[in-house]
Order: C-alpha cells, then sequence, then structure tokens
C-alpha cells in the first residue's frame, strides 16, 4: 500500500507521488512517444495498474505475450490492433487482449492515446514478431496499413 | 475473455454488453443511490474490475473486509472515508482502501461520484459496523461529520 488513502490526480493525466517513466528501455524494442506511470503497484492481489500515455503519432511495441491486458482508454483517441482486427479506439472504450495475441496501439495524428492497463504482476516477457509473423500479419490489408500508420 | 475485443462506451458511462446492476441487495446493508457494472469479470489474474456511479446525494454501504480496493474517480465529485481520514475527491483522483479498514463513498449533493474498483475475484463479505464500532468512529467530529452528510 502507499503512505496516503488517497492520491490526487495533478496536472492533467499525472498523479501525486507517480513518477513519469520511459515505456520500456530505448532500443530494446520498437516503439515511439510513449511514457509509462505505475498507478498501484498492487491494485488487487497480484494485479499492477499502469497508465500509459502515447502521444500524436506515437505507438507502442507490437507485441503478444501469455498475459492479458485489460485497458480502458482514458484519454484521446487512436486505434488498437488485436489479433487480425483493427479498432478505432476514444474515450472510455474497453479493450481485452487475449494470451499470445499480437496488438498495438497508436495515437491519432492529432491526438494523444492515454489509456489504464491492468496486468499481473507476475508475467511473461513480450515477444517481438519475427519476419515470418510479421509477413503473415501483413497479408490482411487493414492490418498492413495499420501497421504502417495509415490512418482510416 | 468477452466475445469482442472491443467495447464502445456509449451515452457516457456505460459500455457495449456490460449491464448496469444494483449495487447489492436491497435491505441487504445502507447505501443509497448506487450502480454497479462489471467491466472486466477476469481483468488480470483474478482481478475484478468494476464501475460504480453514486447519485448526487448518494453514498456506499460503510463497510470494511479484508481485500484491499484500488480506486480510481472517473466522473463528478464527493468524498470518502478511509479509515479515521475524509478525503475530497474528484476525476482521476487514486484511492487504496488497505485492508480491514472503514470506508464509505459519498457524491457532493449536485454532483454524481462514479469511480473504478479493482479488487481481487476470490474476496471475503464486507463487515458492517456494530454499535460499538460506529460509537468509535463518531468520536471523531470529522468522521461523524461525514457519516452525517455534513459537507466541508
Amino acid at each position: 500500500m502507499q503512505g496516503t488513502p488517497v492520491r490526487k490526480a495533478s496536472g492533467g493525466f499525472h498523479w501525486e507521488g507517480v513518477d513519469t517513466l520511459s515505456y520500456k528501455d530505448e532500443g530494446s524494442a520498437p516503439f515511439r512517444d510513449v511514457t509509462r506511470q505505475v498507478l498501484f503497484e498492487e491494485a488487487a492481489d497480484g494485479a499492477q495498474w499502469r497508465y500509459f500515455e502515447v502521444a500524436p503519432g506515437g505507438w507502442s511495441t507490437l507485441e503478444r505475450h501469455e498475459h492479458t491486458h485489460a485497458v480502458m482508454v482514458l484519454r484521446g483517441r487512436g486505434r488498437c490492433l488485436v489479433g487480425e482486427g483493427v479498432y478505432d479506439i476514444s474515450e472510455r472504450d474497453l479493450v481485452e487482449v487475449p494470451p499470445m495475441t499480437w496488438h498495438q496501439f497508436r495515437a491519432a495524428p492529432d491526438a494523444p492515446l492515454g489509456f489504464l492497463c491492468l496486468v499481473s504482476s507476475e508475467r511473461d516477457r513480450p515477444r517481438l514478431p519475427d519476419a515470418a509473423a510479421l509477413a503473415q500479419l501483413r497479408r490482411l490489408p487493414q492490418v498492413a496499413a495499420f501497421l504502417d500508420g495509415e490512418t482510416a
């Protein structure tokens, strides 16, 4: 638990006592303009509650893993890839990423995409697509367009 | 997992495929004007992610239990009691309720209080205060004023 029961939101999408962190180590995986804040290290038995913000035009890593994501958009808008589906998302929309499902979040060119993301505290490392997996994904025109950052 | 990866927010603080439920069975515990929506039955291993909305002037049950709450205010404003502290809360503020800590949420007289609340899927039943516990809480003037619904 934190030292105080209540931590106020401050300056928009920041919180008292919550550091704004880099999304991942630079160079460890492809991404652009993403920050990470851990709101609750231990949100319920074994869950970590985070807030990610993707700057306009930015995108998270295309990856998959055994653990699931439960997501709620908190700010702005953009699109996401989940499996072979591409979805427009905006404030308060819910996204569920099943195990071992390719996924990526992209902010709109002119708006950030901020979202809450819940994960298990104990989780496996994300895996990146190899050339074959990428080629497989790109066979679907809507997925290829998404990966190329084309907006609908 | 749900049938579709994305469930859009609709009509404000409702979501596709998410029912608006009563907070608790009427008469099972004291409360006023609270609704409950389960956003993710299984948000991360063993976590349930809910949205509660307390109508203006309403309040949740004063209770405590072994399980913890991780809360983010999503809409409106109000006050909460956590232990012996009374806190003003508004959009995006974070609240952490430790084990076996008395707590209650009250909406402002003129605004709803909507909040996300994360709990463990397997959790103990809430316990209500007996007369002695209530008397103990009421020794603190700020707590007595809160329980009486007085606004600061």
